[in-house]
């Protein structure tokens, strides 16, 4: 596997804008099932092994879910102000669950489990997230050492956490501090191969 | 109209950011006519007047236009970095062009338009977004006086300037700095009544 070569230009963006906690952030659209769109920030969780796969966590019981098993593809924006610039990444997006049967896959759903801080971990005990919320809801029913004993070895992820891949296919990147601006398409052939075109801002 | 109970909240955390000129950037997520998403970074330009809708700009050069003609609703997620905050809007989505039959809309077009720096203005001159970049591609081909001399009476905005209207009819609000965290749902029910639900994070 070949890094694909927008992969610098991100790198690059990342460490610049590494100042800011929330670079890692970014918006993920999917379409619902009744055709409407949704859109939602995440969080940048790194690269999985060896691929240009983007890693992003989530919950079995988000909404998510349900729209990306109708429509598999994805578009995440992603703008770094500290350099002010975008990328537009569209893929195809993929979930990880428990019961993955490829274990490279299964274990980068624990490695990301494992890396997770004890804050993030103890979101995947909270109650169900978008549901009406009860004044006896609780937010902290164990401590993050109890949630990873509940787990198989203490180590492994909880069932309803789930690894989420964005697989590109083609990546849009725009500069706005170029002048005019500089703005990149990159799409992946059929044969796997990366093509760039520099396009209009 | 009475503003939406979700503007308040809005309204503050725009003024709680209002030290980072890009706060008024979001990410807006529509569907292409082939049904995957799409999502990019646009710039929140205000509301209409007397009315809960948020406006925005576009070239009808965009790709954005056939994705709205195809399927009108459209989501914005909103993450404001200072007080860690996210707004989710979905609605319906509108293009206000030239030829606007409404008076007022075609006004507000007109406004916007007036408000806007030479800079946004210019872009509205540049060869066609997207399309791959010619070495002669001409960036400024006017000063941005000239460009305003080519419309109809050097205020009037240029023929592909449109106005992007979002009038949302649910809003998801979540904080992330609550312990745990809060989330708030409101909801335009038939009545054109909003309805406000606390949700779990």
């Amino acid at each position: 596997m070949s890094l694909a070569p927008w992969r610098s230009s991100l790198a690059r963006a990342l460490h610049r804008n590494r100042s800011l906690a929330y670079a890692r952030y970014l918006q993920l659209a999917t379409v619902r099932p009744d055709g409407r769109p949704a859109n939602r920030t995440i969080v940048f969780r790194g690269f999985l092994d060896d691929s240009n796969q983007l890693e992003f966590i989530t919950d079995d019981r988000s909404e998510k879910i349900a729209q990306i098993q109708h429509q598999p593809c994805g578009e995440i924006c992603w703008y770094f102000p500290n350099t002010r610039e975008q990328f537009r990444l569209a893929g195809v997006l993929s979930l990880i669950a428990a019961d993955e049967p490829n274990e490279t896959l299964c274990k980068a759903r624990s490695i990301v489990w494992q890396k997770l801080s004890d804050a993030g971990r103890l979101q995947f005990a909270w109650p169900h997230s978008g549901e009406e919320r009860s004044p006896d809801a609780n937010f902290a029913p164990d401590s993050p050492d109890a949630i990873a004993q509940r787990s198989r070895n203490g180590i492994e992820p909880p069932s309803n956490f789930r690894l989420l891949l964005l697989d590109p296919t083609s990546v849009d990147h725009l500069e706005l501090r170029g002048d005019p601006q500089n703005r990149y398409r990159y799409d992946k052939a059929e044969n796997d191969e990366w093509k760039k075109v520099e396009v209009n801002p």
